[in-house]
């Protein structure tokens, strides 16, 4: 028997008619390539959406096409987000800092029709021209004034084509289960892989974020997502943050820039910042050197990699702001898990508090979180049994696109192998302790690369470290150090492994250690592994 | 085209499933007829209503019937909840103060096939025996030892019920639109109606209700829901809190009594409470009498009924306590407003900030609102203009149980006409004006009855007080005053009249004055303003 309650679909544009209907007069502040700092309302924005709309369902796409993005955050990003899915279509984001054949094999993979770009990223646009032909349009995001001359053909400038069209809109009524934003992974194996969102899935994750033991986001929070809106809905902060009536803050092409963040915290009262751990490096090395003190900064949520406790205590101790690490993936919206305390926390010695913190967080209501071992068979969650990191919800892909099952990212009785390895502790939180393919199997047992990785950080003489398995007669595999010396510094290969003493289990101490210029990494930042172990798959480990 | 996002069903389970991984150590404390303080955890709980799914399981019922509940708020009333619910079952809560026809009818229409009793209704359940023959068994909520003597027939003890079941239980998975809780209204007029509630609707309000901007639930929190389990499912705290992973405190039979209340909170350490107008007053008295200062609460959220600005001021006040008012229905679940405070509220003066707090609050992410004229069109968010108040939603219901739309509460295109007439201001703050049944329609335009009652409220010798329209021959209708006098008070006809000057418009003054020395009310305390016109019907209004 069904219950007696209303049909009504979770629809992004629900979002958009709730922000604009209670949070109308919300300020939307964004850094862009032609103005500093662009600022208007939540109304205006909305408003610009559905002239969007408009335009888009003049151009004769069918519901469901893609339209792709390569663009910085800013508020006419936010504007294509709302107007595209709100309309039916699929916003595809897309990361411009993607090698050039990864960008020509995701715009054609996705049957991207017509492609948002902000004008940074017309030449590099240009270049991949003759590789794209299937993408009927280009809109430069930007006024008039500042169109570029460019040779894409039928190029669109933004703000014209929003000009001519009216801001009356009825947002169209369809399932939500239908497909809203689309995002590719950039693993460092194999072609990127599209993950699918519908409205369904954003809707409730949206729910799910502002929630307190979460994002804790209110219509009083002024947040700056340095997530970039190309990188997993920049955790869905553009749905969240709306949803709340919080007001947003864009940094634009000013990501990485530590002196551009902090201004723009300070003048606009930013409480809640969102970003990965390198450009909160940037940030708190600018504030170093400058004698800079965050003032109106309450909260930081870092995720995208492990949050160093350094960077932790720095935000907490110097600062005042707590860093609240989370976790999650492309294929999970992201958010899996979120670490914020529980009650009984005050109870905890500082040491003991910033151990805590280290941990990737606690699950988040709908989001099941499991781990198993090589069976399949679930491992208890006592914070010392590792496993396989498993997720299930509705905010989780189901596959990828036009992949049809072929990745074999997923169980049989239907969970997402996440391809961590990590311990759950009995107060629910979870560590990841390694990448699946990067863990060491050592005579049937399992060495976490990422913890010798982050005690060797912890010697002054390395500037960079990385761990990886290679081949052993007697026990399989054993742990090979690979080592960037800091600048200054030529530490001992023996002094390194003594390091090790003491902090890690004896037999996982690494046979030996590699010195070299540098580490090989993928476009979004990550040490490419998989390049390493070709580099030293016929090293030879001493006796 | 759909998303590729996992089928994942929102069920009351997946709540149980998660505080019991996450925050199984979290107490639920209660007060009940056999034990004045007990308490154990959200494991426990879990643990307990696995148990009774099996023996529900085992007593032949169907998926979708109906099982009754007559309790008090405590820790066996929850399992119920999540035990009847979560295995597939409708869990039908009653209030016990309805009158006993009103009592028969629900038991009947309903179908219950079995109901779940206190102690202390087991008599009241007796004599309605012979009335309700559907019913096939009696459980009562209690301990072998404190198991009465009854001549119910086929009484079985809840604790010998679960003894002997195991603990093992997979929650079934089902649709998400299955029926999962029917609760009736007891409106003023004609038979009581039940809304059928779902599992999508209650895990969605439940999302809703943790914002930060709504209960504010976090896993720190200590929540005493003074509003009754069966009155509207406690305004959904049994599934938020446990979604966020709050201490639980349950009242049991101590609901009105001011000095039990103020225990519980201070030696429990609430800091959230949630209740109707008159329990708080109790409470405050109380507090009053006894010189008492509410130490450990935060904030109480406020429904059910208008809360007198008096009462805010002292909550505030005396207490430091943020009286938090909320709006909605049984009809939603109930939440559809919420008064939290935006940016900027900050700068309001003290007695904005008060004025503000006595309106309904704003809307809800989830549930839309609308005002309308007597034509169907939709009026200006401008504080002053008021109609129809209408909402839709996820958690607003279709229709009746077995009604197929007879009740004529929805409007042609889909919403739901609460029967309240109020206004919304720019911020989205909705203000209950009136009912529409009582608004008192006076040449073509509208006169709150609800306006003109509180006015007279404010004069030291009113006790109580109702505005009901009564025939005019120019006007249509004109306000009549129905006063109860204030002990040791003889107010004057002309003088009460008098006191309405500059305070409204001078053509709502009403009247006339008519003495009474009680005004009927319903069985849920509300003044049966039905009785009352029926009473003063051919009343002559003087020239």
């Amino acid at each position: 028997m069904h219950g007696h309650m209303m049909d009504t679909p979770l629809l992004i544009s629900s979002i958009a008619k709730h922000a604009e209907r209670f949070h109308g007069d919300r300020e939307i502040v964004s850094v862009t390539m032609d103005d500093p700092r662009h600022r208007y309302t939540v109304r205006d924005a909305m408003a610009r959406a559905r002239q969007l709309a408009n335009a888009l369902d003049n151009l004769g796409l069918e519901r469901g096409d893609r339209l792709a993005t390569i663009a910085w955050n800013d508020y006419r990003h936010l504007e294509v987000y709302y107007g595209v899915s709100g309309a039916g279509y699929v916003c595809h984001t897309i990361n411009p800092r993607l090698f050039p054949e990864q960008l020509v094999f995701i715009i054609n993979h996705a049957e991207d029709r017509y492609v948002f770009t902000d004008v940074a990223f017309v030449p590099l646009i240009e270049k991949l021209l003759p590789q794209i032909p299937g993408v009927e349009g280009f809109v430069v995001m930007t006024s008039r004034e500042c169109m570029p001359r460019t040779s894409l053909p039928n190029a669109i400038c933004y703000e014209a084509l929003l000009t001519a069209e009216p801001g009356d809109y009825d947002w169209p009524q369809f399932g939500e289960r239908t497909a809203s934003v689309l995002c590719y992974t950039s693993g460092t194996t194999g072609d990127p892989k599209g993950v699918l969102y519908d409205h369904r899935s954003t809707v409730l994750h949206a729910y799910a974020a502002v929630a307190p033991d979460v994002m804790n986001l209110s219509s009083r929070d002024t947040v700056l997502p340095v997530v970039p809106l190309f990188h997993v809905n920049a955790w869905g902060v553009p749905y969240s943050a709306l949803m709340a009536g919080a007001k947003l803050v864009f940094p634009g092409p000013k990501m990485g820039d530590g002196e551009a963040l902090y201004d723009l915290i300070e003048s606009e009262g930013v409480n809640l910042a969102l970003g990965v751990p390198t450009v909160w490096l940037a940030l708190l090395q600018y504030c170093d050197r400058n004698g800079k003190v965050l003032n109106s900064l309450d909260r930081t949520v870092i995720g995208g990699a492990a949050v160093p406790r350094a960077m932790i205590e720095t935000f907490r101790k110097v600062h005042g702001v707590h860093a609240i690490q989370g976790w999650g993936m492309t294929e999970m919206s992201p958010l899996g898990t979120c670490n914020t305390p529980k009650a009984g926390a005050e109870d905890l010695s500082e040491d003991e508090a910033f151990d805590l913190a280290t941990k990737a967080g606690r699950g988040i209501f709908g989001c099941e979180l499991r781990i198993v071992d090589d069976d399949g068979e679930a491992l208890p969650w006592d914070g010392v049994a590792y496993g396989a990191l498993q997720v299930r919800g509705p905010w989780v892909c189901s596959d990828y696109f036009k992949l049809d099952g072929a990745a074999g990212a997923h169980t049989d009785d239907g969970w997402l192998d996440t391809g961590d390895v990590a311990t759950i502790d009995p107060q629910g939180y979870m560590a990841v302790t390694d990448r699946s393919k990067d863990v060491i199997k050592s005579g049937g047992e399992w060495i976490s690369s990422i913890e010798l990785e982050n005690t060797a950080m912890g010697h002054p003489g390395v500037a960079q470290a990385a761990v990886i398995g290679v081949a052993h007669p007697k026990w399989t595999e054993r742990p090979l150090l690979v080592v960037v010396a800091a600048e200054g510094h030529k530490p001992g290969r023996d002094e390194l492994l003594d390091f090790f003493r003491g902090k890690v289990a004896d037999w996982w101490i690494p046979n030996d250690v590699a010195f070299v210029d540098e580490l090989p990494h993928t476009a979004t930042g990550k040490v490419k592994k998989i390049e390493l172990r070709r580099q030293f798959a016929d090293y030879a480990l001493p006796e």
